[in-house]
């Protein structure tokens, strides 16, 4: 039986961008394990009420539910402990810094160029949610946040460097093959991929040779998805 | 017999401050690995002319030369598999990412609080070299980069978030247990604390208690090193 997933979907359904549902999705093909979808909206709490919070990723395998793409990556490993997501303890302890990473600098620097494309393609009925709960949090209007963003995409690009310098040793963040990690950093950057026409990486940038191979993995996966 | 380690120096012989050498120096002491340290200066390039290149750490094992300190714990891990310092190939491999994130994020960002204070520190045969090639790479005098440095605390601190979100899961970067990824932020962070007397790190701030705990590591290695 496969494996069911909750996924931020927009109002096109096929529309699949959030970031935490793509790492979990890639880490699933990893694993090639079957995974059926089911498109979610911010404001269905009521459909993942079982999972006891209120966000996705969700999955149910079996009768056993997981919510948090971190902690649903480390339920796989341990279902399914190859091919490995993170070869061990110690990789696993160190794949924390990468997500802690991306959750922080990165999420939060991507967040300035597309929040409000955003607000396009979300289903209608998540509109006003998505702006309130956003413009909450950033105590600015979407149109504030996102205003300006040529003049800011040097300096964003700029906090890329730790992964341009990684590249040079290494084809993957994981080393020779795809880990977690490259699954953490390629689900973010999925975000503004399938929610926004804005185009962050500059095509000569090994970042987006690097992502470009990413999207290539797993028959595609990434490269197949929907885009605005 | 001992590995032999250059060891960058002040004209205190005994005050030892690249960040560097204090992640050799942690990663030796992590493997139990005696060392003697032979103090170096900025200007002694003949002194490891037999290294093949100009910087140090650089290590001498037997006839086994080593330079660069990542390659120095993937020597390290090589000869002495435990206790482990990468927990295998995929955590090396997420480990670099700690790296590249410390060489760039960090070390710059510290070098704009400390830059002037190395020179009242360096050797006085160093000074000349020391001023005319770091503002060379700063396009700017020591005293310039270092200017305002109070005004620009909270902004460098908060580059400290990855750390922190790491630490609200986990007691080392390297998880239950230090790993080389707590040596390379921790030698990072022994660089400003043996070189100024500047307090980059707030008390309450769990980097603090998670680098006071490194600190006390390998019989103290860390808290015993003079400071200025």
């Amino acid at each position: 039986m496969s494996i069911i997933m909750h996924d931020l979907a927009g109002a096109d359904p096929g529309l699949r961008f959030s970031p935490y549902c793509w790492r979990a999705r890639f880490a699933l093909a990893h694993k090639g394990l079957p995974v059926e979808t089911i498109p979610w909206r911010f404001t269905e709490k009521d459909a993942i009420a079982f999972s006891g919070q209120p966000r996705v990723p969700v999955i149910r395998d079996g009768d056993r539910v997981v919510s948090d793409s971190w902690a649903i990556a480390e339920y796989l490993e341990e279902i399914c402990p190859t091919p490995t997501l993170f070869g061990g303890p110690t990789g696993r302890a160190h794949a924390l810094f990468v997500n802690a990473w991306a959750d922080s600098v990165l999420l939060s620097g991507i967040a300035r160029f597309i929040v409000r494309d955003l607000l396009d393609i979300v289903d209608p009925k998540d509109r006003d949610y998505f702006r309130s709960s956003r413009e909450s949090r950033f105590g600015a209007t979407l149109e504030q946040v996102q205003a300006g963003r040529d003049d800011r995409l040097a300096a964003f690009r700029d906090t890329l460097v730790p992964i341009r310098l990684v590249l040079r040793k290494q084809p993957w963040l994981g080393g020779p093959a795809p880990s977690y990690a490259d699954h953490i950093v390629a689900g973010t950057l999925m975000w503004p991929r399938c929610a926004s026409p804005y185009k962050l990486l500059a095509d000569d940038d090994a970042v987006s040779e690097w992502f470009g191979r990413m999207l290539d993995q797993y028959g595609g996966l990434g490269r197949n998805a929907k885009t605005p």
